[in-house]
């Protein structure tokens, strides 16, 4: 991506699209033999799911693997139905247990047991531990390969036991330290273990060590990781024993995951799950026609409200004039107030507790943001029409801003304290309550004040 | 913040709260004593400028240290003016390269040359590789320390030297293999160190390197990192020399900087750069204000669209109550395309010269959209209204969905383009452009189909 420029990556892109367009095998091998690992992904990545697996069987069968390894669980279940069975066990007992059970999860029941019942005894027991967790949670996503050492043991001892975990071990840069009864005691670095004598115990290098519960959310636990800057997250069960390590590049791709989510819900589409490209057109009207629904729905709220004030309509059409602009700055001001708390709550810089907070801050900057644009369509409206309508807008600017910012700041906290996303439960709200509540609050200053 | 309960962070938050108002250091340190690294932090990112200081200054010397390290550049920039000169200087002293440049951009320019000036000569001309690449680049977030090796030096050898290196370069995990003229020419893992024999030659067990340069886009160059599941990332510069490492952990600081600031963007306003909180409220407007006005601007196209016809409206009042409903729809239709691409440029998926894959794509997914919404939008309105008045909704909801897909897509690409930021170059069109044309497209069959 980065090596090659842009032309080169385009240029490979047609010519694959082509050779694939005349099932040209030859062709195929052709483009995608000088590729690295990473070219041959993105290219991978942008094809149909049939275009894909043809591409994918052209590969040396080293690449092959590797290339499985890293696709998506989703593109992975999609390939695995294009190959023989024989090649589809071969590749499942090479993957790390967390990305098996990832696999596991896209497929049909019947296929899922066959692979597990194919696999060698050992595997078959690693992958259980993983896929015994719920879900979401960061057992699933967890390595249960991995180096520990004790207390007792030397710094010498602890080294050699490294050594002789090197190819099985998910990383060995974090070594936890566990006692008799496997709970977590501590954690050293392959770093401090280099650093210090031979002869000294792992007790008196070992530090306080960090870990979170196997049933922890694994967003939460991503980002935990990546605040604690740690290579190596130790994952325990509930009784503190050590059961399976998070690496930072699962932790990188629990967070890539979870931001595609939340930027797909702050839009109103479901996410993906897959590359764009690869995603066929009535998967992208799946994922989007609920959330469309659910807002027009919502939105025949304002259709009654202006039901409601129809009468004053006819008697002043110019009203008419400024709707969207007064909603539409009713939607923008509740928007930005939500998509700032649902950030910071992602991050936990603002936690459900701090409602109070929250609703103080964004009455403020909802009023002063309203008082702006208030006085300012106040004075444009009335130089373009009357002063009284100027007054109408100015006054209605000011209502909207204030309770579109205090409403777009409670919605992710209300979500959160309901257990629901954030960024899914703010946008109905928003769209249809701060849109519904902005006419009324519009109508209502328009009669008071052109006395209709 | 995962270890401890909730209750007991709220709990804390609210007696340093206490403490702090009735300027109680002994409390104030009370209370931050009994917490760990991370839920100092997250106590201290809650608090204002002057709070945060007045805490600061009650933390164990040590304490203090790990805790400015871990800040972000524009809270630790806010902490040196409530510091002692010299303690500042020893602060300084003990970050690493880009952490020392970070905080440096955030300060006033004397007292960075100042600080600048107190640093040895080592120290000065690590800060000065890192200072000296233009501000997006990778080349800031790079750590110009590390351990490298030669292809004709010993397993053993290597060994050595990561031995000797362990407290002065960032990671020890990757080590990059240069040749005599620095060019970078493979990499080896500390696990292939430790897994080969003493005598073997780095040259036969090196691996080809992935790079990238250090003027590179931070936010690309951490995104390689992670799609390539690397711990280290080698630096080069123009000729391929090595001059630095992007570790993984500066890389998820990149990319979670960049998530931050793209979904501010999509929602309209500018990035914090400080936590919620610990944001005075005159910044939460300045950083919303000015999206708000032009969009504001940009909505006085819909007063004039609503204008022109106005005659129509003052015929058919019942038009008016259709306006918010159809342009939501647009806008969110519009919206849920240039989210999604948003992400898919984001993550590589899409790419610029993708444009009319993704128009055919947008166009017909807009329009499948349009014909379910159409259908249902005809139903209910010739229901509850007249069967012209449905007919002119249908049509209205299919043309506006059509159109807002298409522009939506099209949008981010545009911008991408343009080399502005997708996300914002997105909102005001789909908001102003969207808003505009699906009105026009509402009135023009409105008045045909109505015969007005």
């Amino acid at each position: 991506m980065i090596k090659s420029p842009t032309q080169t990556f385009d240029a490979s892109a047609e010519l694959l699209g082509k050779a694939l367009g005349t099932n040209d095998v030859a062709g195929v091998s052709r483009v995608l033999a000088p590729l690295d690992l990473t070219e041959t992904l993105e290219q991978l990545e942008r094809l149909s799911t049939i275009d894909r697996a043809l591409a994918y069987r052209t590969l040396p069968k080293d690449r092959a693997m590797e290339v499985f390894e890293r696709l998506d669980a989703a593109l992975q279940a999609d390939l695995v139905s294009g190959l023989q069975e024989a090649d589809v066990a071969e590749v499942f007992a090479q993957l790390s247990p967390d990305d098996r059970v990832a696999l596991l999860d896209e497929l049909p029941a019947s296929v899922a047991n066959r692979l597990i019942s194919g696999l060698n005894e050992k595997d078959r027991a690693l992958t259980s531990t993983v896929l015994g967790y719920p879900q979401r949670a960061v057992g699933r996503y967890m390595s249960p390969e991995f180096v520990n050492t004790h207390p007792h043991l030397s710094v010498g001892e602890t080294f050699a036991r490294v050594r002789r975990e090197l190819d099985d071990a998910e990383s060995v840069y974090t070594i936890p330290v566990t006692d008799a009864g496997r709970h977590l005691v501590g954690v050293v670095s392959l770093r401090d273990v280099l650093r210090a004598d031979e002869s000294e115990l792992i007790a008196d290098i070992m530090k306080t060590p960090l870990s979170v519960p196997a049933v922890q959310d694994a967003e939460e636990a991503a980002r935990y990781c990546a605040d604690a800057k740690v290579l190596v997250l130790p994952i325990v069960d509930a009784e503190d024993r050590l059961v399976g390590i998070l690496t930072v590049d699962d932790a990188l791709r629990i967070l890539e995951d979870a931001e595609s989510e939340d930027a797909a819900r702050s839009g109103g589409t479901e996410p993906l799950r897959r590359p764009y490209l690869a995603t066929p057109v009535g998967s992208l009207v799946r994922a989007r026609v609920v959330w469309l629904l659910v807002l027009a729905v919502g939105a025949t709220l304002t259709v009654q409200v202006i039901g409601a004030f129809e009468a004053t309509l006819e008697q002043q059409v110019v009203l008419s004039l400024f709707i969207p602009l007064l909603i539409g700055t009713g939607g923008n001001t509740g928007n930005q107030a939500a998509t700032t708390i649902t950030r910071a709550l992602a991050l936990g810089d603002v936690r459900p507790n701090d409602v109070f907070k929250v609703l103080a801050r964004e009455v403020r900057v909802g009023a002063f943001l309203g008082l702006l644009l208030g006085a300012l369509g106040f004075t444009i409206a009335s130089l373009a029409f009357t002063v009284p309508i100027g007054l109408v807008i100015g006054l209605t600017l000011l209502g909207v801003c204030t309770m579109a910012a205090s409403i777009g700041g409670l919605m992710p906290l209300l979500g959160k304290a309901v257990r629901a996303d954030p960024a899914v439960f703010s946008n109905p709200f928003i769209s249809t309550f701060v849109d519904a509540t902005g006419l009324v609050i519009y109508f209502l200053i328009a009669t008071s004040i052109l006395g209709l």
